[in-house]
């Protein structure tokens, strides 16, 4: 590897990772705009996604430069296509955290549910899920990757109660529907912030061992 | 380009266009289970998405590969990277078929809900919109492409009515709340089948222009 090529992938880390902290914050800003009933924090999500998608395109044409220059083999172009997904991923959970800020915004102005749902522990474990993916980037580190993607299935667990409940509460309290409903369709989009987490550690599975644990090819190890 | 990438390419793109006749086939087959009430035709979609995901390993392998012997620039690089992302779209499509008879499966043997949602309307929608995008990357149109991203608001429109005639029929129908809701999730993944396809415009656009029209950077026009 050039010491050129070998700065430029560095530079490409870097932005990543300003991309992850950016998307966490997001994530964080948008469920504790609706823990705490805090319009403006929501409203600040909103605003900030402009800048997350702008980053989106800018590491996208980034990694095509380093491709087309480079013409990297082996773990290089790995990182460098991981990195194409990865992006995506980032950019759709940023996406998922303006959807939660929105219904926040909705909700914000109506009576509280009281379905039983822990939304703090669901969505503390996806925000977990989000950050360790990220640090597992940094690491380049496949077996905290495996873990994290084995994780996942007690988000699932957490979502279907949560459905659950919510149908239950829905059922006896017809006058809170319209409510219930945002609260079940948040509940879905921290679900699927863990789906973008597995997806971010597959790519970091893929990039580090060369093969691909995607559709459980292999057990999570 | 040499022979040999001309002909690998095209070989790229009919495995996309088999990728994609699979997918569209699930969609198709995970609607009519539930429009038909037809149990066996759901188990079928759920069964079929095996071969979906092993394809589309084939296919990142197949890209990755072809990075790594033939080094392609332009146009080449940016149809193989357009691909990967394809691929990841396609598949996530499959998905929300998935998805869609595994709700059926529950519903099917439930009374009918009568919310007055279109339901077929919005299917043969979402399938259309897939079905033109697949169309638009074999002729690599991306005029055609950009029309598929504009209409991609309609589906938008008509997922925001069906939840709003789901909530009512919710807070009636108190008895049909379960129901309503894997319904309500329904009309979500087939918006979700038209954002993938968005998705795949836009990267069709990209690969043909080499421009990105993600985020509105330019209008769609």
């Amino acid at each position: 590897m050039t010491h050129l090529l070998h700065d430029e992938l560095q530079h490409l880390k870097h932005i990543l990772l300003r991309m992850s902290g950016m998307v966490e914050h997001a994530i964080n800003m948008s469920v504790h705009s609706l823990l705490d009933n805090d319009e403006s924090l929501a409203r600040k999500v909103i605003e900030s996604d402009h800048a997350i998608d702008m980053l989106e395109m800018e590491i996208d044409e980034m990694c095509l430069r380093l491709l087309a220059l480079h013409q990297p083999v082996a773990i290089d172009l790995r990182f460098i296509i991981a990195s194409t997904k990865i992006n995506t991923d980032l950019e759709r959970m940023g996406d998922l955290a303006v959807n939660i800020a929105e219904r926040a915004l909705y909700l914000i102005h109506k009576p509280q549910i009281d379905a039983g749902i822990d939304l703090k522990r669901m969505s503390d474990f996806a925000q977990k899920m989000a950050r360790e993916s990220l640090d597992a980037l940094v690491q380049s580190d496949s077996m905290k990757a495996r873990e994290i993607c084995r994780s996942d299935d007690l988000l699932d667990d957490m979502n279907r109660q949560a459905l659950t409940l919510l149908a239950a509460y829905m059922e006896n309290h017809p006058e809170a529907v319209k409510s219930a409903v945002h609260l079940l369709l948040i509940t879905r989009h921290l679900e699927r912030i863990g789906d973008m987490a597995t997806n971010i550690c597959e790519s970091i599975v893929f990039m580090t061992e060369g093969r691909s644990i995607k559709h459980h090819a292999e057990e999570y190890g």
